[in-house]
């Protein structure tokens, strides 16, 4: 006998009760994509480790690397690696079937991704994210910067997670104010203010002027920027009185002012225009965004994005700019489950048990419920007939499947196991009641697997 | 300038239209496994190396190990590797989360697995596989042994894919049979014979004499064994005339009877007692599948499986035996695209773009948008008023979107781009006629994406 292995860190796994709820989300994401007109693509797994390296960042370490586990080892290994994200293999995958695609280019990824760190809340070694991306030919129309929010705030509304904040800000803004302070190198303030939410307004000061030689004015004024919110264009007028300008300033403006009138149709507050978010990774170059759970203020970023400029084109020396948003499913996904705030599934995607006889004709049975997974019903015959009919009921109420099903000639019945209600039916044409059974097709107008937080506000 | 990087051999990508059709027949295989009563587990896409070898058979050398790229190598390394199928995780979970599933536990997998093989036709290093398999404690029905060929069956029609030949055998008729024979190593025979289709009959005759040092007699009786195969039960009166006898013999030869009486319903030719099977791996102990395309006789297996009995009882002392069946989703789609046999999708899911104009009201076309999609209409409004309607309309038909519409106050008008015909809607109930667009949700009684055989019969 060997021993049952323990789970392995960082690598999440649900019971089927929990998984049936997170193929909910995954159904929801995709109609939704879908519906505005994104296209699914799934490039592979893996990526050359140059290719990953290139855009990695400071990722190297996070890096899964890929080795034959009793093959040779060539001089070149490891060649192929896990890839860390969804952006890095679309990039590639663009710019490799160029000439087969239509721009502007709109798709979507549903996929796993895997980072070797070390798990903690909100941070998972194998993890699913839901992206979407739009790629043009020379520029990508600021429709999409603004559609984004929108999409994404649909499908977290259909899945029932209302206290999102989506706070929006434009890289252009921020370089464009240092660059009117007279910094030298903007990027470096850049990722020196993105600490912000992690070292404080007095810890960035500091950094600015240490690792900068900023005067303390100059670092003020900085922070003054990065203090900015509003849920509508008044950052605008915040921004003016600080009395920095530039030509990049006005244009980042100009941008981030689109988009926000474009989202004001939006519930109040649930988007923000927040100067501090500068998204750490350096590929950015407008519009980006970073969303929230307003009911776990502490917990991580649950949805990221932005537009880019020299991702795609840099392959085909072409001008290919995108923009896209990226949604941590398991992330959020695990959250919730781990609150207590996910609805669990029934064990079974089943609706009805037709319960088993040894005097029951087989083929009959089965012809029946053929019948009935015509009409998209979930059936089973109960699979032994000399089974004991309070058993085969107990098996449908311990799966949590809602109906059994007593055959016999021109006179079906059947049961509610909830009500006990017990009803003669036509096989050839009964639909369960769909609001209390699964749904592996929920319709976009309705809400499903999220419950209310039992004491309202951050616990 | 980076160099557009080369497509990894053996991990295979697939364009926007093809991809959609690959999300079908998932969503086929998802619908079916689901209408029977299977549920969804989705378990990590790496085990511990100690859990992958103890089931490896002789794979280890295919098997991917992880490790950091540039993190510290411990001395325990490689701990973890990507799964190469499917059944080993199955057990591992079923083991690990026993006390919270309820049984027969009924599971399906649509995953992807990998292998370091040398990629050649139908070998894919990343891939994707449906599994069904159904695990019970004590001892498990056979009802499951004829609905795992009779599920796969519907699956390959709903796809389109007529010409399927299902094999069924039945390990025990081969062991028993073999120690009728006197043979003191049956599971090495087994193994022997499992070569007929590479090495052939007289070859397989050849390594039994010399390997296993049977006389030429018993060795042709082993193949005369093998070569029979029957539509129906008619394999139960060619092994009779063999004159050899066992209890295990007769336990094998009505397990098989009652699988090939179950399945006497499926049209003739379809399922075939096949005495030559006997799958590799040595975990099965009685049913073993194996499935061909008819078309392409020489293309490997697309489907297999069996039952076995300490799979997952190993690790907790129990009994609890399991019958499955994996289909090898990539496979088929790769051989049947290649052979151009895949009917391609749009590049889009849109099913109509809204003509935008700088007279528009942005406002009101987004909103005409979101009623459609209410509908499960997948709407885009054209991004970008300035260009010109008949470049709006170039976009549309470049992506194989079939509609158009002409929104105005009152007098909203969609055109269909293949008749030309243009008609007054109302939004708020507008329907695509599906028979001609995408569908993300295909009906199981409709029949989709794989084309005849342009010549009939193998090329």
């Amino acid at each position: 006998m060997s021993k049952v292995p323990k789970p392995v860190s960082g690598f999440p796994e649900w019971l089927p009760e929990a998984r049936r709820v997170e193929l909910q989300w995954i159904d929801i994401m995709r109609r939704t994509f879908e519906s505005y007109g994104y296209a699914s693509i799934e490039p592979a797994s893996v990526e050359e480790v140059s290719v990953i390296q290139a855009k990695g960042d400071d990722a190297d370490k996070e890096i899964y690397a890929l080795r034959r586990l009793s093959g040779e080892q060539t001089a070149d290994e490891p060649r192929l690696a896990l890839h860390f994200d969804l952006t890095v293999p679309m990039a590639r995958y663009v710019a490799q079937n160029f000439s087969a695609l239509q721009f502007p280019f709109k798709r979507f990824q549903l996929q796993k991704a895997w980072r070797g760190e070390r798990p903690q809340e909100g941070r998972y070694r194998e993890f699913t994210q839901a992206d979407i991306d739009v790629i043009d030919q020379g520029s990508v129309s600021f429709h999409f910067d603004a559609e984004m929010p929108r999409i994404v705030h649909k499908i977290l509304q259909t899945i029932g997670i209302d206290n999102v904040h989506t706070n929006v800000n434009n890289r252009k803004i921020i370089q464009g104010y240092y660059e009117g302070l007279g910094i030298a190198d903007p990027m470096k303030a850049i990722q020196i203010i993105d600490k912000i939410d992690k070292i404080g307004p007095s810890g960035v000061q500091q950094m600015l002027m240490s690792q900068m030689g900023l005067t303390e004015d100059v670092a003020q004024k900085c922070l003054q920027l990065a203090q900015i919110r509003s849920e509508d264009t008044g950052f605008i007028d915040q921004i003016r009185a600080l009395g920095v300008s530039s030509a990049l300033l006005d244009q980042g403006i100009e941008e981030l002012k689109y988009v926000m009138d474009r989202l004001s149709d939006l519930p109040k507050g649930s988007v923000i225009a927040n100067m501090s978010i500068a998204r750490g990774l350096n590929y950015y170059t407008g519009t980006v965004y970073e969303g929230k759970l307003g009911d776990y203020p502490d917990f991580p970023t649950i949805f990221a994005g932005g537009r880019y400029e020299n991702l795609v084109g840099t392959y085909l020396n072409r001008s290919l700019p995108g923009v896209g948003i990226s949604i941590g499913l398991t992330r959020i996904f695990g959250k919730l489950l781990k609150e207590g705030r996910i609805k669990l599934g029934e064990k079974s995607p089943t609706h009805v048990v037709i319960i088993n006889t040894p005097e029951s004709d087989q083929n009959e049975l089965m012809r029946k419920a053929e019948l009935m997974r015509k009409n998209s019903v979930n059936v089973e015959v109960f699979h032994e007939p000399e089974t004991k009919t309070s058993n085969q009921i107990r098996y449908a109420t311990r799966k949590g499947i809602p109906y059994i099903m007593f055959a016999s000639e021109g006179a079906d019945e059947i049961k509610n196991l909830e009500t006990g209600e017990q009803t003669a039916v036509d096989v050839a044409s009964w639909q369960p009641d769909r609001h209390n059974t699964y749904q592996s097709r929920i319709e976009p107008s309705q809400r499903c697997s999220v419950l209310p937080l039992a004491v309202p506000g951050p616990k």
